[in-house]
């Protein structure tokens, strides 16, 4: 990547005052910030002309494409009538339209939207909304499980339900009581059973104090794109119906088809307590974000007001009508298209394409859900900081592919073509390729 | 309010499927729903013609009316070039130019910005922070100061931080370490030196354990619009550095002008190691919050990587360009204007309009601090949810007064004329002097 005048310029201006997410800002002494004028398509721009297939969808977030003609349509002419309005006491056709619509595609017994604004939120208010309604029922159930390697957000109560050390480590102090079960160590069979019967253990000894079961259905983001089988899911469901303790999915990644079908629980033909969904649910453009539920849980917290079970949660922005815009022009591409079946063609193209990769001595794993293809490095230790080389390689080369530590992966806007899909790969191969000589672990 | 066909019709589709925040359900089977069609300057428009003047700014957020022509001009032209892109190892002239705006009408240590996404999650990331900056100095300080009666937000590390019964205590076993003093009773300087008394006891015993004292500078929003006098910010910014504890202002909803300043902390002249701002930030059109802080704090994570000390927090939206587009054009109209100029003379004119209120027998206290003026009403008990029945009067008579409890309060958009302050002043006495015949206690 060439780092001349302007795109130094900026650089430098930005680092005067952005303290960047999840960055340790002393990086950007060796490694350039890329600051970026427009995008198009899958194309990221900088102020030097040169472009960068976005490969990660700019963290998971984008489905059609940047700066997409009809999601673009659909924000502008909502400017013209509301921009927003409180959704308490009131409402507007964007939030009724996009929940009917979010009814309909979600697995069946998800009947209520209740609208959050980002993902952590939504997962706060799950959590709540699950502790909220046994408190209702007469009984208290402090703690809530999850699995192990797990993520759900940043807030202090998604914090305190993920395992990944590297986020949640530092604020052990912090936390809240939540307990982990195994994840399925691998996408067998085998695995899914010998992990159903770790959480049957933990249910049969401690349900009377679990509120709910939150999980990523079949991935693993944040936890390095790790899989497991959707039988899992099955099992899952039947133990949390049969101990009484809710299931909570949390879709925000998974949603929208990024694994294949619409909703990864879809795999399993299950239906959750709750579903959280964020991330694709506005294309890529704006924060929003829902927790869904079923009409057990709404009825528990209807009631006379001076009964006090309401849901007394709120977010400023809750449900803005700009945002549910951009989810119901996001919906509308769906409907309009065959997204997963040409996504599921894509999908065999790349795995296809990655053959000549178990050839290269520091593969480990490469493994793929729908529209999620990750691939694993060995041979390394975290401190070489491996999967950041190939950042920086790929940058040079025009592809966008932030690594999670030493595993490499692709979740590329749909609309990607299979030249660019070409691309995207080769340039990972090259990457990946160069890094070999670094090998120090057997 | 005329509930005809088409309102009632929007309204039962809404009813169908969103789960609305802050509102328990079953009131909508006799207080109707307000499905709205559009805005445009102070007033929402529902399905029949029926207008309302937003006399709450929709929840405290929008500053320049709805539909705002420069706002919606400057949104539209970033949907053309660029709607999305991650804040991680990339960057944006939207972000960075708010930055730097921030950075300079802010307190003067402020130095750096953090973006974030909602309210309660930059009031998380700043306690994060906080918590972090003094592990990386070599300190566990797990507990976090605040004020009785504050509300810093709805996920579990900022409702932990909050002290408004309705909220929090439902959640109660859930919530992590926290402490309270008193806020100052009321306006006057001898109960701010009072209150100061109190922090500085707690300070002197505890100061070793405390990371960071977090409050609502000046007025407490979700606990009644309660009121204090800016000496309480002076002392406490005094006692904090003396006792090695970070002051963390939440500006949320006090920020950009709310008060009569552009920040609260300016009537103190002081500057805090974080200011949580959201809300105002983006004129009221999109979820967008930041948390400032100082080079000191950001020395104290600036390290090599493999030092882990980095602030690995991050939200998929941060930093959106969309968002810092309306959080631009909003700070344009501040400098193309003299909005607090003009602010003064309307929150003087809305002082003085209430003087014929203080002549009726319901009335405990009216307070005012800049554009937010409360009319705290006495004699009733919170079972007979009087307040409710204020603002259903005011809905029906073209305004919007959702009030907290049984405070009625006016904080409008800023764009309101004289005519427009007069009509909502109108209605508000009205619906008070109508339930004056409710009064049961003395």
């Amino acid at each position: 990547m060439s780092i001349t005048r302007e795109n130094s310029r900026i650089m430098q201006r930005d680092l005067e005052v952005i303290w960047h997410p999840c960055t340790q800002m002393k990086d950007h002494e060796t490694l350039p910030l890329v600051p970026i004028s427009s995008g198009k398509g899958v194309y990221l721009y900088d102020f030097e002309g040169n472009s960068y297939i976005d490969a990660v969808s700019s963290w998971w977030v984008n489905l059609f494409g940047h700066s997409n003609t009809q999601i673009n349509d659909k924000i502008k002419a909502q400017l013209d009538t509301l921009e927003h309005v409180l959704l308490a006491g009131f409402t507007h056709t964007p939030a009724i339209d996009l929940a009917h619509k979010l009814v309909d595609i979600t697995p069946k017994n998800l009947s209520k939207v209740f609208y959050v604004d980002n993902g952590s939120s939504a997962v706060e208010a799950s959590l709540k909304m699950s502790y909220h309604y046994h408190l209702n029922r007469g009984k208290t159930k402090p703690i809530f499980l999850s699995l192990s390697n797990s993520y759900h957000g940043e807030t202090i109560g998604a914090l305190s339900v993920g395992d990944v050390k590297l986020y949640k480590e530092t604020y052990e102090p912090l936390l809240i009581a939540n307990m982990q079960v195994p994840v399925p160590k691998d996408q067998s069979i085998s695995s899914a059973d010998e992990a159903l019967e770790a959480l049957e253990e933990v249910l049969i000894s401690k349900s009377s104090e679990i509120s709910a079961f939150i999980i990523e259905p079949l991935i693993q983001g944040a936890g390095g794109m790790h899989m497991y089988h959707p039988q899992y899911l099955v099992g899952a469901r039947e133990l949390t119906i049969k101990y009484g303790v809710h299931l909570i999915a949390d879709e925000i990644m998974t949603g929208f088809g990024r694994t294949g079908k619409m909703f990864a629980c879809d795999y399993a033909d299950i239906s959750p307590d709750f579903m959280t969904l964020s991330k694709g649910l506005t294309g890529g453009y704006l924060p929003l974000s829902v927790v869904m539920t079923t009409d057990d849980v709404y009825n528990a917290f209807y009631c006379d007001y001076n009964e006090h079970k309401a849901f007394l949660h709120s977010h400023s922005y809750t449900g803005n009508p700009l945002a549910c815009s951009a989810g119901l022009a996001t919906l509308e591409i769906f409907e309009q298209n065959d997204i997963l079946g040409e996504n599921e063609k894509k999908s065999k193209y790349i795995k296809d394409s990655l053959e000549k990769f178990s050839k290269l001595s520091n593969i480990k794993e490469i493994r793929q859900q729908g529209m999620i293809t990750a691939i694993e490095l060995k041979g390394y230790k975290s401190t070489q900081r491996t999967g950041l080389k190939i950042y920086e390689y790929a940058l040079s080369q025009g592809v966008l592919l932030r690594p999670l530590g030493d595993v490499i992966y692709f979740m590329p806007p749909y609309i990607i073509t299979y030249e660019q899909i070409d691309e995207m790969i080769e340039v990972a191969y090259r990457g990946i390729e160069m890094v070999q000589d670094d090998i120090i672990t057997p």
